[in-house]
């Protein structure tokens, strides 16, 4: 067998062991009893030091030399290029770190969920100034291994390719245009006048109506469920997708977008090559990619007035003991579309979103490469949310920078993915608009061709090209943010 | 680290992806979309290849020769005992076979699914004459092991410690007298009358009605859940058992019990002691055991007029739209307690199962030990139903020796752990009334002193003991056939 075939069987063998963490992880959130959660762990634990050791295995150095020596096809010298960076990453760094910071990661996070509720800075920033300095160890670790600055190093577990030099280009941009127009958007919106929902809303029916929605979307109930969880997320396999979502009795409102959120997440998984299956060329591309996928749907489609209409008629049918003037159609729309300031990034509209994002990046950027110390943040915090969105967070920790559960278990180098996912998207859109119908795909209810398009030039591409190329061969440029800027300024002026 | 300990350690090990599978195999049966089923099956079967591979490492071996020279306090040597029965289940055969016979299994099992319903026994012999065959060869290979015949090397595996030879003795026993008080029975009952459950049964109602037995029975709600599946079953771990049922919405009887007969396994399951966890000693003691669980709850408990009396009492007020008449204790009593002679064991009653039970033990006996051919099954079945119930099955292949899923894949030996089942509950709930008020504590809603007998003599037992053991020191006596006699007669006649 050739080198690069036994780098293949060994990762087929690898994914089934990933598959069945993603299932019980899937089960633990989603219909584990609370009672379960010890031993849970600990099989979940066991499985995941066995997963590291097939990722660490001696003979793979050997492989690799040889794979790399052997004549390979396009597509095989992909493949060949993400094992070998998921290869690197499982062996960049020292196992006692990796142990240290998941410890350090774990008290801080603990606590978090108590010290947030509390307020309380002081207790937070005791055990997270470890947490700091084991990331600042690891960055310094892999920028050293890849030759980038350590913020950079960390940004390319989850964004391969992109540098906070991009970053800085397409934020900056953002910056220029971004502060006044939400400014303006709230000021137009303050004359608007529309319902809320009220009253009860069954949460079988909120179930019914999230299938239903799910199918208009072409969700493969063969290959994949909706369930609940606290935390709504999109796990499972490729195979077998599982989104989760969480009902509100007094409101259908935000579950109802974000299943369709998830839903992007899902079809994405769906339509990933099933010829690459097992291979970390047949994955998503990036975590920007995926959030691209999900904000596609959610903002892109189920925000767009073609879509809002069908949203509203589901739900008023569903809904139907309550006030028809609720599911009006441009009630509908000024329900999903209503911008406000406000100080927390899960909570925020599409327009304030970037915001809170860049704020987070700016300040992790400067952390991670030392730039700045951990007890600069809730400064640093207050004076840049004044600047971006006027509110002051001067010893408002907890709605402040204590507000996300990412940094306290040392995620540095993920918030970028989320703006970058929704500029993706608007270029997406921009360019889909050129080749397809999307509003008549839409209201005809059939949007079979939107989504040709995404498994022609995202899905079905799976990791095959770097991010950039995949980007290129689908819209004919680079990622900038020019589109988002005109998509944002058509929707919300 | 003493040998003893390195066995400990890497049974728990072992515990952890036993964990996993149970819990993807649940989800597999419960909630999983088909079309995850491949990639399912595939990753179950690497991880039974993993599990595999950690019973069959090499220093096991002088592992356990050590740790049999260590000094050790009674409940490691029962431990070890345990251990070592397992490493040598799972050392005995070669690789070879197992593979052979899975392949054999499964072929035969596949294409009998769709044989039975054309009762094509001429098809099905082909591919079941290579299960046999391999069975014995199997056999013949775990009796040269322990110095068994064929046969009882094969029920070692499910109920170690049992022989041919005091099965015989307690299934003749059985014979002297099951078929004339069938008959009786029969007979008695021709003129009784009663009402069938008729219109619909919302499945919704069936669900709460079987949570609200659950909750009567103390089933740890922390600890695990009720959910569907084709084929119900208790799955899960320990400390998450997970019961299955399948609702009809024609009728609610065979659910109902069915979820009672789940919650005796399950209780089993969830009352195992917690400090052995991840031992074979801190495992259900076997299979015959584990059934005494289900049917205590099911036969003995369940089906008690103590117990009768809350079931339609809860089913009538969850029915309430339904004729009340349906839920009158005494047409609920004879609902539960109908005898008829019939073709299928799965749908047989307590009174006419254990001749299923010993017409199958007395073919897959002399099958195994060579004394009969595969081709003779068909003629063997049909006189011994002739003899055992009177009925005829000449032709009948698939209400007859092609009607159970056990032979098809090759699990000998099982059989008999039903009927072992029904007799061992029989026996406790003898030496359980000696000082214990059953019914008193059933009327009252609280059978907690039930639960406290059960757990302290069975349950809280584990494997430490031995079957012989655990029975006779519950009961003061081994197993016999006189307890479960006495109960039929006292509930039939």
């Amino acid at each position: 067998m050739s080198a690069f075939k036994q780098l293949v069987t060994h990762s087929q063998k690898i994914s089934h062991f990933n598959h069945l963490a993603a299932i019980v992880g899937w089960d633990q959130a989603a219909v584990m009893p609370s009672g379960g959660n010890q031993a849970r762990s600990n099989a979940m634990a066991e499985l995941s030091v066995h997963i590291h050791s097939l990722h660490t295995q001696p003979q793979l150095a050997d492989w690799f030399a040889q794979a790399e020596q052997e004549s390979l096809s396009l597509q095989e010298t992909a493949t060949l290029r993400e094992l070998k960076r998921q290869w690197q990453q499982a062996n960049v760094l020292p196992e006692k770190l990796v142990q240290a910071k998941s410890l350090a990661g774990s008290k801080c996070e603990h606590a978090w969920r108590t010290q947030r509720g509390q307020n309380d800075w002081q207790g937070f920033e005791k055990n997270w100034s470890e947490v700091v300095a084991l990331s600042q160890e690891e960055a310094q670790i892999r920028a050293e291994a890849n030759g980038l600055t350590p913020y950079d190093a960390m940004l390319d577990i989850y964004e391969p390719g992109t540098s906070s030099t991009s970053l800085d280009s397409l934020f900056n941009d953002v910056k220029t245009w971004l502060p006044d127009l939400i400014d303006q958007v709230i000021e137009k919106q303050s004359s608007e006048h529309y319902l809320e929902p009220t009253g009860q809303f069954d949460t079988q029916k909120q179930k019914q109506l999230g299938l239903e929605v799910m199918k208009l979307l072409q969700f493969d109930f063969e290959h994949g469920r909706l369930d609940e969880s606290v935390h709504p997320f999109c796990g499972g396999v490729p195979s077998d997708v599982r989104i989760t979502t969480r009902y509100d009795e007094n409101e259908f409102v935000q579950s109802l977008m974000g299943i369709v959120h998830e839903t992007g997440h899902a079809r994405y998984e769906q339509g990933l090559p099933k010829s690459l299956s097992g291979l970390p060329s047949g994955e998503a591309r990036s975590m920007g990619i995926h959030e691209s996928q999900s904000l596609f749907f959610e903002m892109q489609v189920g925000r767009s007035e073609a879509f809002i209409q069908h949203l509203a008629k589901l739900a008023g049918s569903q809904f139907d003991q309550h006030n028809p003037a609720l599911f009006a159609q441009d009630n509908f729309q000024k329900l999903y579309t209503r911008v406000k300031k406000d100080f927390i990034r899960v909570d925020a509209d599409e327009l304030t979103y970037p915001a809170h994002v860049i704020l987070r990046y700016e300040i992790e950027r400067d952390l991670i490469n030392g730039k700045i110390k951990h007890t600069d943040v809730p400064d640093l915090w207050d004076s840049k949310m004044q600047q971006y969105l006027g509110l002051s967070t001067q010893g408002n920790f907890k709605n402040g920078c204590m507000q996300d559960i990412h940094w306290t278990d040392g995620a540095f180098g993920y918030f970028p993915s989320y703006t970058l996912g929704a500029m993706y998207a608007a270029q997406f859109m921009a360019a889909m608009k050129q080749s397809v119908d999307v509003d008549g795909a839409i209201l005809s209810g059939d949007l079979t061709p939107i989504f040709s398009w995404l498994s022609d030039k995202i899905w079905s591409q799976g990791s095959v090209l770097t991010t950039d190329e995949l980007v290129k061969r689908a819209t004919g440029e680079t990622l900038n943010a020019e589109h988002f800027k005109q998509h944002l300024i058509q929707r919300y002026l």
